[in-house]
Parts: C-alpha cells; sequence; structure tokens
C-alpha cells in the first residue's frame, strides 16, 4: 500500500495540548511595561476569550468542536503516504512516510489553525479578522477559513510581495479576502512609516503593527496568528495524531521525525504527539530550519518581542533579535526570528534536534523529491526532505531499516518562481 | 460523510472501452491522401504498438498494467466529495457528489492517460515523446509521466503562452522536460513560419505540427496526444469507473451526470461507463462546452483534420472547421474545434445532451464554489459547475431529490490571473 488513508470518523475528537506534558513549566508571556505575566483579559482587544483560554490550559486533551471538524472534512483526514519511489531511488532500506497536508484548498498545514482561529471568532460575535502575511500562505488560509464562517477578513501583506508575488494575493480575493499592501494609509503606524518614505517596501514586521492596531482600533475585529502561539500549534495536532494512528495501522512506529521549522506550527502538529516516544523508544525528533534564519541552531534562549515593532508581549525563546532580517530565501514561512516557545523548551531538552541547513541543498532535495514522488513541494517542505534524504543515506551506509516520518507541509505550485531560480543557477546558496 | 474513500486495492484493474457498446458503429479514421481508413501501421511512425491497438481495439475491458496502477497510486482513487455547503448555499434539495481530479501531481485528470501513454512508450523502447501544449496542463501531466518513466519529454508550447503563462513552464521543466517555445528554429514547420514572420505569436496547430514533425524525423521518439483519440478517452475511464464504485458503495445512483467538454477526455473519463444507465433509467448526462468554441452545439458532423496544420487522418466529429480558431478564453483547455469521435456519436444519438456556457456565469459558478466548497475550481471545470448549479436550482424549484454527479477536473491555482480578471471586471463575457 503507497497511501495510508482514515476515514472521516476516524479524524480526531480532540487535539493534544503539550503543556502538561513539558520538562519543564513553560515560562510566562511577560507585559513589556511591568515584566509581570500577561493576564488573559490584556489579551481580549485582539483574541477572543475561547483561545486565550487555550493559549493558558494545561488541559491534555482539548474537544474539537463539531462545525470545526466539519470545515477539516473537506480536506482531513489527510494521507499518509509511503515514498517507495523515494526510497528506490536512495536504495536505502528505510521506510520513508510522509504526512501529506498540500491537500488542503490553500495547500498547505495552516487551515488546520485558520478554521479553528475564524470558528471561535465568529462564536463570540466577531465580525472581522485581521492578519499580516509575507508570500500569502498564512493569509490565503485565513481568508479561506473567514469564508466559510462568514466574517470579513483583512490582510496586510508586505507591499514587496503583493506586488511581486500576485498568485496569493488573487486567491486570497477569490475568497472574499481583503488584501493591503503594507505600510498602507489605513493604520497610524503605516501612515508614519510613509510619510517618511513613501517607497517603502514593507515587512512583516510593519504588517504585523497594522494588522494588531487594526484590530485594536475596531470594537468588531481581532487579530489573528498563524504561528508561534501555544493554541495555534495545538490546532495543528491533528497532523501528528492522524500520522500516528495511520502507522499504527500498519504496524509501523517512526524512529526518526522530521519537520521543518519556522515559528513552529507544522512541526509541532506533526512531532508533538510522539515526543514522549523519545524517551520511551528513543525516537528521533529533528527541527530543520533554514542557515539563512538559525534561530534554534544559533538563537541565544531568553525573553524577546514577537514581532519585529514591539508590540506582543515578551516571549521566551531562542531568538536571533526581533529586529533580525533574514536574507530573502524563498522559504518564506521559514524567515521568523523567533520560534514557539513550547518548541524551545523541547530543544532546550535535548527532545528535540535542531538542525540547520542551506538553500541549495533543499531545492536539490526537493527537486529529487518532484522527480521520483511526482509532488513538487514547497520551499519550505524541502528544508524537511533535505534531512530525510540525508537520513536515508545514513541508514544506507549503516544499512539500518529505520521508519522515517516527515511532515509534508505544503505543495509548491505557487512557489515555482523558486525553483525556476534554482534551475536556471540563480539561486543564492545561503 | 463528506469523502467517500476508496482503498487503493479497490483501484479498478480494467478501463472500459465504449467502442463495442456504441449505438452505432464509429467511423474509421480516413487517411487524407487517398481516403481510405487509416491502416494500424500507418499510425507506427508516431505512435506505439499497444497504443494504436488499444485505438482499434473492440474488447470491453482492457487490462491496466500494474507499472501504470503503480504510478496511479500516487494519487489515485480519487475521493468523491458531497458538497454539501454548496447544497445548503443553493437551498436545493439535490444532493451534488463531485469526483475531485485536482488532487493528482500535475492538478488534472491528465496524467491518467499520460501516464498509461508513458508506460506503453518505454516499454517499446521509445526514448523521448514529444507533445504540444497551449496552457500547459497537458504538457505538464506528460513530463511528470515521462519522468517517472525516465523518458525524455519535448514539449512545443505556443509562444504567446511560454511567455505569459510561466508557471506551468516551469512545472514541465521541474520535471525534467525540455520545453520549447513554438513557432521554434527546431523543426522545418516552425522555420518556415518563422522566415515570413519572426515575431509570429504561435497557435496549438503550429505547435502540434511541431511535436508531429520532431516525432517522424526521429528514430527514438513518438508523439503524444492528450485527448480526442480513443485511447486517451479509454485511459480516462478509471474516473467514472471509481466514482460508480463510490455512489454505490453509500447506495446513490445519478440521475444527472455532469462534465466539461474540450477535446472530451475528461468528460468520457466520468460519464462513459454510465451511458447505459441513459435508457437503463433516464440518466442525464450533459456535456458542457464554451460559447466561444461550441463545436457539439454548433458544428457540423463531417470528417475533420484534428490538427489546424491538417497533418493528421480525418476524424468523423462535430467541427467548427480545422481552422477556426476560437476567442482567447481563459478555459484553455476547452479551445479544441473538434471533439472525439466516440463522443460525437453519444451526441448524435441522444445519449448525451450538450449545452455551451458563456464566460462570465462560469466564473460566477467557480466562485460560489471557491467560497462554499474552498477548492478554486479550474476555468474549465467551472463550466462544468455552472450547469451543476442550474441543476440544481431546478431541482429546488421542481422540488425534487436529483442526485448530480460532476467531474472535477482540474483546481485553479495556476490560473488565478483569470479570476484575478473577473473579479475586477475585467473578463470578456463571450
Amino acid at each position: 500500500m503507497r497511501k495510508i488513508l482514515l476515514d472521516e470518523n476516524e479524524m480526531p475528537k480532540e487535539w493534544y495540548n503539550i503543556l502538561p506534558d513539558l520538562p519543564e513549566d513553560l515560562p510566562p508571556p511577560l507585559n513589556p511595561a511591568t515584566n509581570e505575566p500577561v493576564k488573559p483579559e490584556e489579551l481580549e482587544a485582539i483574541f477572543p476569550k475561547a483561545l486565550i483560554k487555550q493559549e493558558m490550559s494545561q488541559e491534555r486533551w482539548i474537544r474539537i468542536p463539531e462545525e470545526v471538524r466539519d470545515i477539516y472534512a473537506l480536506w482531513r483526514p489527510t494521507p499518509l503516504i509511503r515514498a517507495k519511489r523515494l526510497e528506490e531511488y536512495l536504495k536505502t532500506p528505510a521506510r520513508i512516510y510522509f504526512k501529506y497536508e498540500g491537500g488542503s484548498p490553500p495547500g498547505s498545514h495552516k487551515p488546520n489553525t485558520a478554521v479553528a482561529q475564524a470558528y471561535y471568532n465568529a462564536k463570540e460575535g466577531v465580525e472581522r479578522l485581521t492578519t499580516e502575511t509575507g508570500a500569502g500562505q498564512w493569509g490565503s488560509a485565513l481568508c479561506f477559513a473567514t469564508k466559510l464562517f462568514d466574517l470579513k477578513c483583512t490582510v496586510y501583506m508586505v507591499k514587496v510581495s503583493y506586488h511581486q508575488k500576485p498568485y496569493r494575493r488573487i486567491l486570497m480575493e477569490t475568497w472574499g479576502g481583503e488584501v493591503i499592501p503594507s505600510p498602507s494609509d489605513r493604520t497610524e503606524s503605516g501612515r508614519r512609516i510613509l510619510e517618511k518614505d513613501p517607497d517603502n517596501p514593507g515587512s512583516l514586521g510593519i504588517a504585523i503593527s497594522e494588522a494588531i492596531e487594526d484590530a485594536v482600533k475596531n470594537e468588531d475585529t481581532k487579530y489573528s496568528l498563524g504561528s508561534v502561539l501555544n493554541h495555534v500549534l495545538l490546532h495543528q495536532t491533528v497532523i501528528g495524531l492522524e500520522a500516528k494512528k495511520q502507522l499504527e495501522s500498519i504496524g509501523e512506529e517512526p524512529d526518526v521525525i522530521v519537520g521543518c521549522v519556522g515559528g513552529g506550527s507544522n512541526f509541532a502538529g506533526l512531532s508533538y504527539p510522539f515526543v514522549k516516544d523519545v524517551e520511551k523508544r528513543g525516537t528521533k525528533i529533528i527541527a530543520v530550519e533554514p542557515a539563512a534564519c538559525p534561530t534554534l541552531t544559533k538563537g541565544e534562549y531568553r525573553y524577546d518581542f514577537g514581532d519585529t515593532a514591539g508590540l506582543t508581549p515578551l516571549l521566551k525563546m531562542y531568538t536571533l533579535g526581533h529586529d533580525f532580517i533574514p536574507p530573502p530565501i524563498h522559504a518564506g514561512g521559514l524567515r521568523y526570528h523567533g520560534d514557539a516557545p513550547t518548541l524551545c523548551i523541547l530543544v532546550k531538552n535535548g527532545l528535540v534536534e535542531a538542525r540547520a541547513v542551506k538553500q541549495i541543498p533543499t531545492f536539490e532535495a526537493g527537486l529529487i523529491f518532484a522527480r521520483t514522488e511526482g509532488i513538487v513541494p514547497a520551499p519550505e517542505t524541502n528544508h524537511a526532505i533535505r534531512v530525510v534524504i540525508d537520513e536515508a543515506i545514513k541508514a544506507r551506509e549503516e544499512n539500518e531499516e529505520k521508519v522515517i516520518l516527515f511532515g509534508f507541509s505544503g505543495h509548491g505550485l505557487l512557489d515555482l518562481k523558486a525553483y525556476d531560480d534554482f534551475l536556471s543557477g540563480k539561486l543564492q546558496d545561503v
């Protein structure tokens, strides 16, 4: 069997919350004005109560609402696929499985949380969500999700991406989203920047400031984030819970689990349900990040802002500094200066191993995958595939029948420009 | 249940050949030089023997080789999905199901035949395939398939599309294909055109001529076609055979079956396995074509060339004339002057009803679909969705619990420019 499928009724009914199972307590987010732990009510200007509760919950299992599962069913459970042709190409005794999240309508894992966030906001009477987006993967997932719950959605899209990457902008508009090139004249922070520098190309930091300001200033509006926070990672655990069930159904247990890391949501979604196996059976869990933005491998573990402008609470995490600007690698989803605090705890305690890889080897890996398994991966996913190939070659050299599981976070059909650059030798090896 | 899935071992083991079940004999293809039926050996310069045999076979069931099923398994069986949210939006008592072919790596139904054609060519020692492509959907499917069987692939891509639609060109190259803007200096027919008109933008007709010439002149090379011919439609019947099994598993029988038609391969793939039900239980099968290229609704039933340049055998079909140039609608896959001869027989005998729809109503339908079911359809697929919505509204008005099945031929992620034109009011209503 190449694909292991689950029926709709085998979709998880609960998300897995790793908080009670962390090897040490999670340092609380701090209010930068007081240096005191943030109180739940301080977050109500930007998040609905249900999500704030999830953010701080110590419950191990949290029920997935029926309405969310009903939308998940548009594409979930996602298939677990054995990469048999890749194994043959690599002549490895390893068995390689990937959990394919590219089949969601926006083409990535992002809607797993976008749908949940849209649901809770809609339930609490919110009428509009704001968010920021770089290349557009998160923005398109949120436009998709809000449309299905009849919410409006305003996406502040980094201006240079807005003009250079029209496809995801159009996708957002097709789902009814309002996409604003940022910096814009819609917010004070945007106007302030435009006054000084009318041609400012924008940045994720500026876009976050605009999205938060828009949410704070409008009664009916909240803000939505696509990674890093506990509740976001929580929603993504459907990935790993399904994968676990799928592997069990064929009597397999993963020896190595690999995922790419930007803020950590796709990685956590796949790997958190397996973290207990690290001590129990020596499972190796590898987080792969770009060498151009090496937060886990070279960052400092300390309190820092989640955004560039310094509007968010302080989070304790591995960080390159909130003003760090990574080179413009194609894996836009991995260009984040910090990481999810829960993931940082796991790395710090040796439960997750972090590796950084350069851009060209990731595209070499992605091309091998596209030409053996047929699916063109997103540049982010290529980071995971690079390490999977390295591990499969190691298994061949050591003649070990390893079971490797990796997270296929998204397809690359809207990132083909990156492959063009790679194939024509224009890609920088950062 | 929203999705009806099949296990890999439930994938069809045989294709269904409609030839023995046609209501009248299929008029043979004619050699234009002699006006005599084409002999199998006359086709061997461009096709492998196995495909010529399939083209002329009267066997009702033709075994699918294991090697082909093994590649199909990368994305097949495809899900049959109930469009519950669309039904609710339309307040229709109809139950709407779609067979989703957008999950294949190239994003459409095209690889169902591309894989089979690549397999038979590889088996007969062919080393390279040539083909033509307009917008690139067929070309990308063939590059995908040839790469998996270690064949080379040369795609003559209409020059104006080559420059205007780089994404599918890059996709072909990512799968190792060689993509040549046509007219080119690689062939005599190309050179002849360039001498007279160096800036010629190209056409599908010219690209076909170049691809055929390239195949005829090179010993190790054959030519591949993505629609119209019997063997191509044959390979697509996995779609309908799976859909039939899926509907049976939930006790449903379709009252109305809808598909879009260019050359007819996607339409035939879904509907041919149901054609017997037209007389048996009054099933209505509707072929939807663009009003801009109304072959089945306004064409003449006569012998005509399959290509613009007049290099192919003469086929008896509904045709607008082989020199007909349709307006540049976004549904590039439906801009063909003729139709599959078997489909024409069914239309002529009243077993299939043909309808033509204008461009703007198809995008209105596609937008409703994207905003209810979440998936953005290809412009071709929007033609089917238009008629599905019309039929569902009719079912509401007549208060009838119809079961509607339609073919979702491909997703629209590489056609977003078309949605942009539509949303910004730039789309012509032809």
